[in-house]
């Protein structure tokens, strides 16, 4: 074990060979006796990450007797998203607790093969599309797509992600005050025991957090050769520049990835069983969001392939195409060197065996919103039960563990709630679509920018923060949006958007319009806008909230 | 005159007057007898605004008094943010409006010379730097500066202007019914009488709405030189390239448009008297979040002189150069080409002689929070009204105009609001600097990214939509934030943020904040999060909100 905690007993050893290493990115070095710095586990993260074989010590963050002889109040096994905001909570209020990940950080797998490199290579194709689009004007040169490579911005990834590892393993010892065993494989032993790195730990409850990985149709044959790839394995594994994509699945990853694979000037190809944003996993979409965001996907050369059905993968040791039969029923083949699957996600329980959890039918954890699992102090958290398979509900899931654990009754509901997707644009929306809308609500106005009856390619609205250009060269470009408000209560119903730049306001717009005495449109109207504000809802709805009986705009 | 109301008369003449002038963008043609669309305003407009000399005919949009026979409510002076937004509100309410503006469009300065290019120049600033900053790294050339021609960026700007200036006639007559007269200068008789092309109105009260703009200082001389220009000026007639730029005075408009010059390898001095981002119009800065920006600003290249008084500018026809005296009373000269002016803005009420209205001694109207004037049924809104000339004020001083005028009394006050300004970054903040909080609250924590005992150079964090570049490169470019809590009533105080995409939050973390109830960590801990949110307010309040006695992170 390597015991990051103590400054006096083997600590100058650790930092000696962190310190052969290398430098520490803005010589960011810890004093003698002083605890690592950020720099420094970011040294260390990577040399484990890099040579797992070499680095087989557990990294051990754990109290002493001395420190701390109490019993834990729960050990969560996993550090993601879930393990380490509820690990986080249950210190707060006073408990101990004990975090086990098999990874060298905490964080899980959001920094490491998700959340994280999804914004940057989502990043990276919004500005791929716009060298592209702006090539020979202004100061942008023709758009050179053999210098696109995936595998660079993966390499950039690879080489960075110690950095947030490094922020989460130092934040959460020094100020979260938590306990962890990290690089290490926890095995359950019942519904209080735990062993990990050669030791048995005690525990009052145990909080499982370890998420899931993506689910490979087993009746699509060929899924092993190399070629193919999902979210995770696109990090570790990709040794070539792909010329060609297909990508099997429709899901969020799917939508997001292949916008990506298509801004590099890698053709890509999209096989769906289920027409795209029209499958269960995503609610709320609104079909003008909808014909939007599939129309400028189409509009960047992405090729969408609704109503098919893989078959294979062919190739011999590498991909070579892939075999589907269409709509029609009709086989049909597209060649590629490059198979990314987002055919959603699953959980693997085998390690929780010994508890005789519950599972549902879709193989997920039986939980209830206090996350009680069917074994009495066994809870279960995040993507663990099922969809929605987000952040949020990951680290609120943790919480509401902790809640319940450290004695206060806490239900967590994450029926409703805002959503995102990235395709080069950044796509958000809360409450109901407009169908919806007109289902619930009899008399249902809407906002909305370009409206139905303009020609988008000369309507230079909306018009934002990060969407100037295309605003200024090709206006369809530049987005969509519409509010949706029920004109008797004059209370907002729902809110879409595709753009830049609104993705963080709909954290509030959602909490506002969901609480129990709702936001009406004047309400919106009476806010002070920062202008040009992305989704530009406080001045259309005060253009209409003087109006006694609303009308649409 | 031009009638653009009736489709019978003349109407066709005009359409083929239009099409004369060319093809509308998008092919977006009316029918005939159909009102005109957004493409052939565009092309109307460009046409008048580039050949003012040979269109000197006004755009009448009055209803005949078959359509309507009854008084005008208002007549509102000027069409642009304050106007516009007032002039809706008031028609809206079932009132009377005529809304006369000196140019052949609605909207203002703000989409022709001031927000709008503003917002473009600004993302140019964005994109430019993270071109250089990347350049040879991914698919990023190395930076040539020389095509980066703020010219040319300029020329875009003005070839693209007549768009949104279409959207605001095509939309306020079609949509919103109201009544206008443009390309029209506006004669006030008296407080119920107006002429304007060779007619008198009546109304039962007029509303001033006609801005301000730059305050050229009469104690520098030489301001009248070619190569001198102001936000407006840069737009219309700005001719040759710049290659060395002097900005005398640090207002937000010095800094965004600092930022661009710098950002498109223009070489930039910004000469101020006050320290940046200290003087008295910017309230609430906190000094960390200067700290960041300034530091970036010279990190770009920027050169900051503080304390200097500028006594002339140099040269012959052209400008050649700048003298100033500096802090320690040295005369200094620089040699440049180009010099912007950014020392704030005021007034011209000449226009208002016959109505005697009360002025304050810095030359702005003096009206209370209902918009009314010393003048009974004479109101005055927007930056005829003194700072903080924000869209959101004058919108909503147009909005309290109209509510007073049809029998409402609603009151404005203006003096808090959330702020920002852009420099390569989005700049916003809302709430109390870190300096007042802790005057007035014994007890205050902050929640910051990077902390401040952290090294920036190494801490990958803030990043998120639109720092994720950065975030990989380079971390100490990829942001900053704040956010502050009373520790006793545990309610959100101040947040600041430098970065992308949190502006369009703050609109409504200010709302939230400033509610009596105010809004508490727990609460903002309790929001669904959309991840990799740009500010993290969110999920870093979680991490905090378990403790009952809360500790800064």
């Amino acid at each position: 074990m390597i015991d990051v905690r103590n400054p006096q007993d083997g600590f100058a050893a650790l930092r000696a060979r962190i310190s052969a290493l290398g430098d520490p990115v803005g010589d960011d070095r810890g004093a003698d006796g002083e605890p690592l710095t950020v720099g420094e586990w970011a040294l260390l993260i990577d040399d484990i990450v890099e040579h797992p074989d070499q680095n087989t010590e557990a990294l051990w963050n754990v109290a002493s007797p001395e420190e701390d002889d109490r019993e834990y109040d729960a050990i969560f096994i996993g550090g993601g998203a879930a393990g380490r905001f509820g690990s986080a909570f249950l210190k707060a209020r006073g408990g101990r607790q004990l975090t086990i990940d098999a990874w060298p950080f905490l964080g899980g797998s959001c920094p490491h093969q998700a959340c994280v490199p999804h914004h940057l290579f989502s990043e990276c194709a919004r500005e791929l599309d716009l060298a592209k689009h702006m090539q020979g004007k202004l100061w942008y040169p023709e758009f050179d797509a053999s210098k696109a490579s995936i595998l660079e911005i993966v390499k950039l990834f690879r080489a960075g992600r110690g950095m947030p590892h490094a922020i989460m393993n130092w934040q959460s010892k020094e100020q979260l005050g938590m306990e962890y065993i990290l690089n290490a494989a926890a095995t359950v032993i019942d519904e209080h025991t735990v062993e990990v790195d050669g030791r048995r730990f005690q525990a009052k409850n145990l909080v499982l957090c370890t998420g899931a990985r993506t689910d490979f149709p087993a009746e699509i044959s060929g899924l092993d050769r190399k070629g193919v790839y999902d979210f995770a394995s696109l990090i570790e594994e990709l040794d070539e520049e792909p010329t060609r994509c297909v990508i099997i699945g429709g899901s969020k990853v799917a939508l997001e990835y292949g916008s990506f694979f298509q801004a590099t000037g890698c053709q890509t190809t999209i096989l769906t069983r289920s027409p795209l944003l029209r499958t269960a996993s995503l609610h709320h979409v609104d079909e003008g969001l909808r014909d939007y965001v599939i129309d400028m996907m189409v509009d960047r050369g992405i090729e969408i392939v609704e109503g098919a059905q893989t078959l294979d993968v062919l190739g011999d040791d590498r991909v070579t195409g892939v075999r589907y039969r269409d709509a029609n029923g009709e086989i049909v083949e597209v060649e590629t060197d490059f198979v990314f699957v987002g055919t959603g996600e699953r959980p693997d329980l085998r390690m929780y065996e010994p508890l005789g959890l519950k599972i549902d039918d879709r193989g997920f954890v039986v939980a209830d919103a206090t996350m009680r699992t069917s074994v009495p102090n066994v809870y279960a958290v995040g993507d663990l039960l099922g969809p929605p398979m987000e952040m949020f509900k990951a680290r609120k899931c943790g919480v509401t563990a902790a809640r319940n654990i450290m004695g206060e009754h806490h239900e967590f509901d994450f029926s409703e709630y805002p959503d995102f997707f990235h395709t080069t644009y950044e796509v958000t929306w809360c409450g109901l679509s407009e169908a919806e809308a007109r289902t619930e609500y009899p008399n249902v106005i809407k906002i909305q920018m370009p409206p139905d009856d303009a020609d988008p390619e000369s309507f230079a609205l909306p018009a934002a923060e990060g969407s100037m250009l295309y605003a200024f060269t090709r206006p369809i470009l530049s987005g969509w949006l519409k509010l949706l408000v029920d004109a008797d209560s004059r209370k907002i119903v729902g809110a879409h958007h595709v753009g830049y730049g609104a993705k963080d306001a709909f954290q509030y717009i959602d909490y506002l319009i969901r609480r129990p005495e709702g936001f009406t449109i004047d309400q919106m109207a009476d806010l002070n806008e920062l202008f040009l504000n992305p989704e530009h809802f406080i001045q259309l709805s005060r253009l209409r909230a003087g109006q006694m009986s609303l009308v649409s705009l």
